[in-house]
């Protein structure tokens, strides 16, 4: 669809009308990875510093913005730019089911259990068991020697590795929380249009969420385990050989490094990064980046030395008064 | 059944024998909400305000509180009067499955994928999608243009309402966390005997659980969206437009206001109210009623700005101690 | 499998060659309880205290520990023990699904709905019902009057009860979470052949994931009630007549006496015995074992009668304070 046709149809008829490249829109993407025929947007001041260099057609911006915009690229001066891409994501959204899977291809050697249902374009490599009452969507890829227990779900595009085994009822790939918002308070869901991808080894406990990327991959890296419950959002990236332990909740755009543990019941902010080798204790709740190899607990979060001293301190301090 | 069977079948033959009114016992209920042939209970000084103005015929009291019985209700004393209570609420208990379902109503333009169940009496209105594993339970009503993702569970008597999505593996209308206590310390199961309503445009992700009213209903109003592996508390209302980020539980008969915001891992005590535009930060603990408009965030609770400067100068005072 | 064929197959050759005793491995298993056949493995200190009186044939041992090896047990010198009993576990994993369950032993009063899925050498009492979407694995026993909900996965082995509710979506008896690790930070899985064993009168919530044991069982016991989304780690014990709100995590091997409440979103630690008749507090963090007839609260974990005063004092104090 031309992109003139989309902003009418969401009632941005003002900048329809002052459009001068009306061409057809291929896709909506972040500014940093957009190419010609895409669109990105701004709407924080960080977001300006990958305007200059981004391949993008066009950008939504704020009317403040505009002296920012380089010639390259066309700017749709709108009020909310987040509120109108999550509008014109919806145009780009896909089916999770396309059609009824006659056309999967599974390697012989993979065990098929009844009331398994498996979406459009599906590929399912050697030796893997796909138990009673899993449910895979269109052009999902599962690995050789994959065990996926029952009642698990795996949304359309994700791509699961080799030797890998997600237990009963977890869900891979639904999509990630993020709406815009409008002046009167109401959501506008953003259509993540991103996948999921497990590398290799991983292991993932029973009734976990892992949220499929809004744009790009949620990924969960190579020889990682997860334990039950865990919630990992939108864009996260676990590193190789990571644990973590059962009710952690990563939120979204959250990236750690290889081999970090984190204890049960810790959680994160979004956009943070965790180093290699950083140990969380249980119940920690991460609101900044981590450097690598440190050891941390507590909320507000503290290096696990002072954490530990911390209360000791206190409780004594505040033994001889009284309330 | 008459009311006196009731009381021999569950051996309060004392009371059995005591009873003036020996009608048929139409229900249980709240003493606000009961009407003619209903039976109440007060187990709770607080409770006794509501007996005045009470339309029950029948009260189950402990004989301390017997002179606060108007005249126009039957007074029935026993030790307990909340496990009496419980253990009626199982003579009003309603099968889950009636029959196979055979007489759903459902939309021509909707689509109901393989391996769906259906129960009894069933409604499903224009252009949804229900996807393979779902099972839908007797009397529920769905609207239009709702996705159910795959293997969600949809208790009976459920309303779903228009423009909903419903992520995979989620519950909706499982029994509430509820039940009287016996002097020897064994918990005897509070039927909940209510429901679940979703009002439009509310989106629940994967892996939630939603729990019915003990009486009345459960009640997410419009717009709001839920992130996955929440928990909603039978008997709560989440207001119009709010936002509960993964992982939070609200206790039950919890209400929150219209645009609330809680952060992920938060939670709440039971019979809480959150007002309008209340911003709970991740991992907030709610233990009181908060007024609209107002930031909170940590456990114990304190308004945000407190709470942000409240360990900073704990850590500085602290920094020149010794353990 | 021979000792000596296992060992190379896992390229132990060395401790291959130098094996005196090598028979026929019958399995393995903790010292405490290993008999003749089996083999076990010291890692710790503390697991020395065990190798006097215990029965095993072998034990995995470094060799630093070499000399506290009785006897009438032969010490297999390994660098890491726990790594190689990990490895080894794998020769005795039990399949999840041998067949397809035609040999199933159902009373004929339980009524199976569609799209239940049971494996092989399954026993169901009388006047149950198993709705649809449920999965049953193979010899797992169901007695009488239990209703299993909607989309439960059950592993194989788990034995439960009468008159037991499963709620929705939850999965009983995945694998524990339980790995070694190599020197290059990779995690090898230590196959859990262990069960869960839920005992009379227990009802569990939705969503719910209690992990079957490495050795041995997981056990819920007798009028214990499980609220939604909670966590049961593998070879915890939750005593009699014990109340679990929703999202409480309780780590491995921790065990509850009878009678014990915890509020919503309290977690434990691991190897933690708590005690009958204690209260944990909504978010209380268990690190330690608990006496009986106690209350807790907080983060660190204070009795609760600390907890409700320390942050009033702390409040209070910093009141005059400027950060």
């Amino acid at each position: 669809m031309k992109l003139s046709e989309i902003l009418q149809k969401i009632d941005e008829n003002s900048a329809a009308k002052k459009l001068k490249n009306d061409a057809i829109l291929k896709g909506i993407a972040p500014l940093e990875v957009a190419s010609d025929g895409y669109l990105g947007y701004v709407d924080q001041k960080q977001y300006l510093k990958s305007l200059k260099t981004s391949k993008a057609s066009w950008v939504l911006i704020r009317e403040a913005d505009l002296k920012e915009v380089p010639d390259h690229i066309e700017a749709i001066v709108v009020e909310n730019p987040h509120l109108v891409f999550a509008k014109i994501s919806h145009f780009f959204k896909k089916d999770e089911f396309g059609s009824l899977g006659e056309d999967a291809i599974i390697d012989p050697s993979t065990r098929i259990m009844p009331n398994v249902f498996l979406g459009k374009n599906v590929k399912i490599g050697a030796n893997c068991v796909i138990m009673p009452g899993v449910v895979i969507s269109d052009n999902v890829e599962i690995g050789a020697n994959c065990v996926i227990f029952a009642n698990v779900v795996i949304y359309r595009d994700s791509k699961i590795g080799n030797n890998i085994k997600i237990h009963a009822g977890s869900v891979i790939g639904s999509d990630g929380f993020g709406y815009a918002h409008t002046k009167e308070g109401e959501h506008i869901k953003i259509e993540h249009n991103g996948n999921v991808v497990i590398e290799d080894n991983v292991e993932i406990g029973a009734n976990c969420t892992i949220d499929r990327a809004v744009f790009g991959e949620t990924r969960i890296k190579f020889g990682s385990k997860i334990d039950n419950l865990v919630q990992i959002g939108h864009n996260c990236v676990v590193g190789e050989h990571s644990i973590i332990v059962s009710q952690v909740g990563l939120a979204g755009s959250t990236t750690t490094g290889r081999n970090v543990i984190m204890g049960g019941q810790a959680g994160t902010g979004g956009h943070i990064h965790i180093g290699d080798y950083v140990m969380i204790a249980g119940r920690g709740a991460v609101g900044k980046n981590l450097p690598p190899h440190t050891k941390w607990g507590g909320h507000p979060l503290m290096e696990l030395d002072e954490w530990m001293r911390f209360y000791v301190t206190l409780r004594r301090e505040l033994k001889n008064k009284k309330v």
